[in-house]
């Protein structure tokens, strides 16, 4: 078998870049030969967790056929969230905990996907069925992924599986798994320094619904009040965005972290269908989400039902 | 959770029987609450293995939601391969050892798929992984599955994983795979008994390439000549169905398990896709295909990648 690159999706985030190294040194311990790639560079969330584990961000490309035949996907199925000539390569291996959409294959391939609230989290299975030790570092690099896609264990997609692997995995890589992790949420937080696109950008992801190209772009913070301080500007990226990348309809969902509600902005066409979603009439292009932190569990089937309805 | 049904794929072959009722054994020892059941009658080779074992045959359905919300998929993902009514379940698990297509969900689920021989392969892996055992009269149903895919460990589909598979299950089974493996598949091969019209429905599936539907029928036999005394009557019966079924193209496969060599019937348009894919024109609507046993591997990529084009 000849080298396979091994990547997340699109702005990645920390399960995106720990989930696809993980898999990369599993692949590698099982003969394969693999490396872990990402197709952006690490947000300040991910940057704060490679720097404490001392682990290098890994290489940034924007195309995978020049250099390989055949990938393998972490934390990601659909095309439009995955490398730009994705369908000029064999995918032969997924592994995965959303949903599956758009995702064709002419050949046999190896899938895993589990609705767990990690990608890291199902690799941690992997690792004990195929009876491979996860060294320290990258245990902690893991751990660091479930903390980020959980929120520290309180969204709704965390999974008694999870808790348990993050008690593990802080184990093994001997890390106080509650202080550390809010550190490292709050790390990812610091906001006032990015420009309005920086924000939309750092963890957004498209979705088809029934025709229609959604954004739905998430920002966690510690403070609402100072994300929508900035809501004319944000508008304004977000409708540059819509202009220059043809969604019609960006969707930014701000999170605060600490008491886990979150204020939708909504930006483009058609809005009905989002007010359908969530039972409620926007006021200032905006719906208050109290509860709401799970871009996958709670934002993403809910408008998908609304726009297939 | 409420009970959920798991089966296979429509015109059920020994592995779509089996590894239903292999993976419904599992789950509910996981404690979960399920029932295989089928898409259609046992074939002649199933009737067999079913028989062997003093199994009984799985209660067959048409429709999945007027009894349950939640349905298992085994050995295919396809819609047009499935329950007629899959768009109104939730599918929550699909195991299978296919390529991908056309399989979409708004929520995530488990997935699991190796491209291995047999589904059933797949589903001993899954056993071990959960350190549950298999029981004897499983392990002699699970055995034939694998001997049927993958025509005695014969056909290119077949890995070192199956062959190491075949060996543990027929152990705890106490069979002597390869004398039993050659009855069961000489079983598969009355066909002097059957119309043809259900020779061409007992292992059919169909599969969109390109717009075209392609319905694809294997038939196993010991004597290739004793099909094609009846090709006039062979495609009568597949000319029909493309007329009632809308299919466009309507292959025959007929495989002689003795020697491994296969003959093409092929009814219906367009043809040239069809020898496209093997490099060779069809003479009397037949081609020569030597050494093709495998529909998914040596047929079906084939197809797609000239349907493609």
């Amino acid at each position: 078998m000849s080298k396979e690159l091994v990547f997340g999706h699109q702005s990645p985030d920390t399960d995106a870049i720990v989930a696809a190294k993980a898999l990369s040194y599993l692949e590698n311990k099982l003969g394969h030969d693999t490396e872990a790639v990402a197709l952006g560079e690490p947000n300040e969330e991910t940057k704060f967790v490679l720097d404490h584990f001392n682990e290098p961000a890994p290489r940034v490309i924007t195309k995978a056929a020049p250099e390989v035949d055949s990938v393998m996907l972490v934390d990601h199925n659909e095309p439009q969230q995955s490398v730009s000539d994705i369908a000029d390569v064999t995918v032969s291996t997924v592994v995965d905990h959303h949903r599956i959409s758009g995702f064709n294959t002419a050949q046999p391939l190896f899938y895993r996907a589990e609705p767990l609230g990690c990608c890291s989290t199902v690799i941690y299975k992997m690792f004990k069925e195929n009876d491979v030790e996860i060294p320290a570092k990258l245990a902690g690099l893991m751990l660091s992924a479930i903390i980020s896609d959980t929120l520290l264990l309180k969204s709704p997609t965390t999974t008694p599986t999870d808790v348990a692997v993050v008690k593990d995995l802080a184990k093994i890589a001997d890390v106080d798994y509650e202080s550390y992790g809010l550190d490292m949420l709050k790390a990812g937080t610091n906001l006032a320094s990015k420009s309005e696109k920086e924000l939309i950008d750092a963890d957004a992801k498209s979705f088809e619904m029934a025709g229609t190209t959604v954004r739905v772009a998430q920002i966690n913070t510690v403070d609402l009040p100072e994300v929508f301080d900035r809501q004319a500007a944000l508008e304004a990226a977000a409708k540059a965005e819509n202009d220059a990348d043809g969604y019609d309809l960006f969707l930014i969902l701000a999170t605060n972290i600490l008491d886990s509600n979150s204020e939708l902005l909504v930006v483009g066409a058609p809005t009905e269908p989002v007010e359908k979603a969530f039972g409620k009439k926007l006021a200032n292009n905006r719906l208050s989400l109290p509860g709401v932190v799970s871009r996958k569990k709670q934002v993403v089937p809910q408008l998908t039902d609304a726009f297939n309805a």
